[in-house]
Parts: structure tokens; sequence; C-alpha cells
């Protein structure tokens, strides 16, 4: 019964080298989140299709994954449901749970039910895998991760800064050279209000979410199909294009909203972050971007997106405040804030720019040649004082030839070669060798832990 | 639309402190297997089914969790099939991915589809869900995490000695005192032969292997249920019971191996290991075991089990070595050995020895007071100079009552509060109370640095 082993389409196997690179990306984001006091919760992969399903949509219920019920399924099934053919009535029959689509059903869902043993604010992270039927293609996938930091329970602007400080933390520790971009919803109910077009708000924002993607003309054109008179479009139009400084675009704004209660609250919000901000001395440079939309209806206040000034790539972190994330379990009025990093994206980002440091990527410092068996019992000594000082080291298993032994350390990129043979014993050292340089030095295994150690 | 949430029987989410807990032991373990030069992957949470089904036998392909296929599953079904009514034949036809059962097989499956890219031996260690559709009860869990570390395509022992100061080193920085239990099948061949039953080795394994469960009366009734005789039941019995030194039972093991070749080349392969391990200083105890059997029957040489001393409970590590992992796959002959770490009971033995050390359960050390905007403009600067300095810390980010504002870090165990007033503005200072003591001292942001980085 031999079979040519594979995986499902859309998902991936990740080697040493790829996990590596991806336990740096996430143990970094940890460190920082940390190091804001955030906490992490982890929950399961299956939660009920009733927690799951009418949260994402129409075209999200089909995305979802959905598991067979064990045992006879069929059980409970009517002859006439299984005639009928109703791939979509019968769902609700043969399966009562799916995989998990995104982290903040799960998040609101885990705050609703944990109420009474969690502190507001709750400020939560949580990096896990997610699933999306969705047709792959470069860049997604069906089985990714997702890497949440979110408030719940507090108003307060300053969740909104030290959101903002997470992301320049992040990216300066990664070393990329980003630029946030934060907008406020509204700001945008402001503009929809000023222009007379309030109830066409989410065609608004929806079209101008468009901008980087399709540009200016067919964003008006959009805005046109939806009923939007010329002159409605024209007085957007100079802040679609707003190419000025934060201060200018914020001074613009507060003209253009005077009487427009809304507006005015979502500039001074903005203003206020931004003045914030610039206080701290961020890496990062932080814009404010009137044509920011972020295609999710559910956002209220700010919005933000990160771009990487140096490699042309989508944006690889985002996020937000909402509104009554938890009322649709029944808990209503409670407001959060949170920010996603987008983990395939950076980990594109760093291979772009060779970012990765060299100590995450070898993993073994040095490998012992193995000559037999009185050799390798001396280098077992070895190894244990080796570890004991952190140093990450290995016996080769076999006493097999020198030239397949050395081979194996080259493909695995083991920077340090030890070879302990009877010469070597005589005199209590290990004689050493760099890979790179070929170099070669007799060292005492006090004086290997100290050349090993940096 | 509002509903009670929860989730489905048999998952658990983790609150942050269970989080804190979880990580304090991945993270030990993982820092272990990369001292010994272990590699990390990751496979996707879904495989086909025809990689999982019949690798488990047939109960197995019960417990696997099933996805329904996208779409309109029903598509390619006949007519009769759905009159049928039959669930198990129907499964093939609506669905074709399963959620993954354990980390063998996949682990199985990626070194046969990454054959050229992987360097033998190769040593990997996996840490990751597994979901089984088994009945849950007290500790047993349908989505639990696995923790494997194997070595593929090396027969030699060293490896086995290797994983065995593996376990050592990983329960010595737990601080839990363990027995680690060893065996080799070779042993219980010889055993079968010497009493003239190696036709009923599985049989006599599988037995044995109760001996802690059902006791030694009932593995003799299930002996003779099987087919041994008397005699032959009588001529195991001292090897079940033996409660001898390592020498002795080596000893005996060789007398009554006495021209069985297979029997003694376990006991040579278990003398080995055990002489060798006893020369590397091991906190925990090995002991050969001849009753120790484990149930799969893909074990071929050494095996092991890891109690631990003080607390009762089932076996907390176990593994061995196997030959022909990845036969079933199309590539034969690979012979491997393995461990894996059972987090969940890890997690319970910490627990009733209470081993977690304070650092890993506090998350943020020093929470600051928020005062209003002016005081808290200059905590911001305050917590960028302790983040800077690796401290974990926050400001309550809503002006509320003082008193809310101390029951969360009460609550969330905060160890110090920083207070920033009017006059510690004036003075620059920071007032630091000790939340466990009362103790409150003025310090400036330096000396705050100073004492809480220790």
């Amino acid at each position: 019964m031999t079979q040519k082993p594979s995986i499902p389409k859309g998902t991936r196997d990740f080697s040493p080298l790829e996990m590596a690179k991806r336990n740096y990306i996430f143990d970094t984001i940890k460190k920082v989140f940390l190091l804001y006091g955030f906490q992490q919760i982890e929950t399961p992969a299956m939660e009920n299709l009733s927690t799951l399903m009418g949260k994402y949509g129409e075209e999200g219920d089909k995305l979802l994954f959905k598991i067979l019920n064990s045992g006879d399924y069929l059980k409970n099934v009517s002859d006439d449901l299984l005639e009928n053919r109703d791939h979509i009535k019968l769902i609700n029959k043969i399966s009562e749970k799916g995989l998990r689509y995104d982290l903040t059903v799960p998040f609101a869902r885990f705050v609703v039910q944990h109420r009474n043993d969690i502190q507001l604010p709750f400020k939560r992270y949580q990096i896990q895998p997610v699933w999306r039927a969705d047709r792959p293609q470069k860049g997604r996938y069906r089985e990714f991760y997702q890497c949440d930091a979110d408030v719940v329970g507090s108003d307060s602007l300053y969740n909104e800064i030290e959101l903002l400080s997470i992301i320049n933390a992040v990216f300066k520790e990664f070393g990329v050279n980003v630029t946030i971009k934060i907008n406020n919803r509204k700001i945008l109910s402001g503009i929809a209000e000023v222009i007379g077009a309030s109830d066409k708000l989410i065609d608004i924002t929806v079209a101008i979410d468009k901008l980087d993607k399709i540009g200016i003309d067919n964003v008006e054109l959009e805005l046109k199909e939806k009923g939007l008179t010329d002159e409605q479009i024209s007085t957007l139009q100079p802040l679609l294009e707003l190419h000025c400084s934060n201060e200018e675009c914020i001074s613009s704004l507060k003209t253009l909203f005077e009487g427009c209660e809304i507006g005015l609250t979502g500039v001074k919000e903005a203003e206020f972050i931004l003045n914030e901000v610039s206080k701290l001395g961020f890496t990062s440079k932080v814009e404010l971007d009137t044509s920011l939309a972020r295609g999710l209806n559910y956002y209220t206040g700010t919005i933000l997106e990160v771009k990487a000034n140096d490699v042309e790539i989508g944006s690889i972190s985002g996020g937000g405040r909402y509104d009554n994330l938890t009322g649709v379990f029944g808990m209503p009025g409670l407001s959060g804030v949170g920010i996603s990093f987008g983990a395939d994206r950076i980990f594109d980002v760093l291979n772009a720019l060779d970012l990765y440091p060299d100590e995450v990527l070898s993993i073994t410092k040095v490998m012992f040649v193995n000559f037999g068996i009185d050799e390798a019992n001396k280098v077992l000594e070895y190894l244990s004082v080796l570890r004991a000082n952190g140093i990450a080291c290995e016996l080769y298993p076999d006493a097999s030839k020198m030239k397949k032994q050395m081979n194996y350390a080259n493909e695995r990129k083991i920077p340090f070669v030890a070879l302990v043979g009877e010469s070597e014993i005589e005199s209590g050292t290990v004689a050493v060798r760099n890979m790179e340089s070929g170099e070669q030095e007799n060292l005492t295994i006090d004086q290997m832990v100290e050349r090993l150690k940096d």
C-alpha cells in the first residue's frame, strides 16, 4: 500500500530553517507583547459552528472548514433531506463543529464565556493558526497563523498609543523601516456627513479602501455608481489626494468639520494620538492618511495599517478600535482596540531584506565526530559540560566515514566541528575546527566553552 | 441572536495563567531539545485522509476527525450510496482531509516527502496539537499537544543515550524527581522464544503491559486465556516480579538467554545504554524493567517510560526505537528512535508539586496608576525606559478611581504599583509601592530600573 505522500493544497510543512525564522518572528513579537503587559490565551482549533456561523458574512460561512460528526453522522438525517441533496441544509445535521476562521470571534466568545474570571480592561494576545477554505494562491494559504493583541473594556486612547508603540518596537527589533498609517472611522463618517452622504458611508469607505489598488479614477467611478453626485465626489477628492504633513492635514480637517461633531471628534482623537506618539521617539513614521478605510465594517474609531518602506508588499500589520465585539454573544457595550501582525508577510519581508540574525538560524554550534566507542565515551562527558554552559552541541551518532560525518555538519551549517581522537584524549584536549575559516586549534574543554560561548 | 457561548466537549480554553505555565513547560523542553541539536518542524493540522487512514488500526480510523469537503460535497455522490445510508462508505466521497491524530505519521510523511531536502540522521522535534474523537474524560481531551523528538536514519545506541539525557535534563530543569524505566523489545522477544511462545509475542507484551493496572494475577489469567501453558507462565513469572538491581537483572537475563540470540542482543543493548548513562551523573534514576512492554506494536528495540516519583500519575514521558517508520510511504529500512513528553500530565505534576518559578507566572512587573493626561504623559516616558531595560510594565489606560486601578493590579498579581502625581513630577521621582509588603519608596527612574531588574 505504498503511496506518494502529499499534503492538502493550501497547507504547508515548515522545514527546520523556516521554523527557526518563524520562531524568531513569533518570539520577538511575544517578547514585546509581554513588555507591554499583554497576556496570552489560547482557544481550541475547533469551535461550535453556532459560534462561527453568521459572523463572517455569507461568503465566510462557505469558507469555514466543517468537521463531520463522529460515529454514524447520518443517524438523525431524514430520508427526505438526503434525497433533496441540499448540501447546505444537510451540513447542520452532519456537522456541528468548524475550524477557527480568525482569532477575533473566538476571543469574543472567550471574553463572554469567562467574564467572571477575567479582569477588565483585558489585554490579551493570541498566536494561533486559522483555517479558511479559500482558493489557494501565491501568499494565500488555507492554514496560516494570526498574531493578535487586543485590549477590551477600555475607551482610553492610551490603548491606541500603547498598541502603536508595540508596532514601533516590533519593527525596530526586526530592523524593518515601516510607515504606520492611521485614520479614524469618525473622520470618514464626518466626511460622509459633510458631503451629505451619511447613508452611503459604507459604500464610500469600501471604495476609498481600494485607492491603492485601483487608483483615484476608478474609486471616483465606483462612488458615482454608488449614487454620489459629481459635486459630492469633488468635495471628497482633495481628501483622497492629500499629501500633507500631519499638522496640515489635522488643520484642514478641522476647518472642513466645523459644526460636524463626529468629524471633529475623530480629528481630535487622531490629533491626541499623533501628538503623544511624536514625543516617544518612534523609529517608525506615523502618518495620518484619510484615504485609509480598511474593509471590515466593525471598526468604529482609530484604524491603522503598517507598510514596509523598502519592500513592495501589502500591509504587514493592521488594526483598529471596534465597539460591541461581544454583543452577539450577549455582552453588549464592550469597546476594544486591537492589532494584528501578518506573520507570513513579515517572513517574506525579513527574507527580502535578509534581516534574520545569524544566531537564530544556526541551531547546533558544534558537532563532535564519532571515532568509535572509546572516543565517543569521552565526548559524552564534553557534551554535558558544553550544554551546562548553554552551548548547543551533538555527537554524530554513528562511527561512519569521516567524509560522511563532515558532510552532515556542512549540510546542517554547523559552524564548528570537534575531534576527539586517541591523541586528544591523551593530552586532554579537543581539536576544534572552524568550518568557515578552516582553522583548527587544540583547546581544553574549558577553553572551548569560552571560545564558543559568544 | 444572543447565544450562550461554549466550546466543543473535550476541548479547552487556556487562560493567561495556564498559558504562562504551559509556555514554561514547552520553552523548557524546547531549550533542551536545541541544546541537543534537535531541529523543529511543523506540519499542517489537516492531512489527506489517505495519509492518516489505516495507520492507527480500525479504532483509530474511527477516532479521526474528518473534514467535510468544501462546496457541494454531495456533487459526486451517487443516489445509491445516499440511499444505502452507509456512513463509512460515504466518508470517502464527502471528506478527503482529516485532523492530525499524532505527530508520528505526519513526521513519517514529512521525511518521505522531503527526503531530498533533509540530512540523515535527521533529528527533529515537533510540538503541536493533535485531535482524537475519543470519549472525553478526566485528563483525556479531544485536542491536546504532543511534544516529540525523534532521530531517524541511525541505528546507533548513542541516540538512545542522548534521548535519555534529554529526559534527565528536562526533569532536572523542572525539579521533578523521576524514574526512567527502560526495556528492549528484543528482551521480550527473547523471553517469548525461551518459553517456546514466539508466536504469542504480541499477546504476551499486551498482557504484561497491563501489569501496573491489573496486577500480576490478572496478567497471568490473560496469558492463560491467550493459550500459554502453566509451565510457560511460571517461567515468565520471576521476570515480571523482578525487583533487582540493573546489574543483577542483566546477569540473570544473560543466563536465561544462553543460546537465544535475539534475547542476548537485547540484553547487550540495554547493558551498553545503562553503563554509559551511569557515567553521566543523571539526577533521574534509570531502571531496567523487564515488565515494561508499551502497547504500540511498532517498537523493535529500546523502549522507555518515565514516572514521577512523588506524584501518583501515569507515565509522563515515553518512547522507543522502531524500524520501518516510513515504509508505508514507500521508503523502507529507515530506523528511528523517539521520545514524547506528556505536556498535560507534566502540567499536573508541576501543579501538584508547586514547581512553577514565580517569575514565569507574573507577567507585568509594575503598573502605573493613571492620574490623568498630564501625569500619564510623563508615565509614557518612563514606560519606554523600563521596557528598554526589559522590564514588563503598563499604564492603567483610564484615569479611573484609585480603588479600581489598585484592584486591577491586585487581581492581576502585579507585584509593584507606581504613582506619578504632581509632586513626583516636580521632584522627578516615582513612588513605587511593593504590593506584597505594602512598602513604598520614592525612586528616580534609574533607581527604579535597578530595583526592578532583578
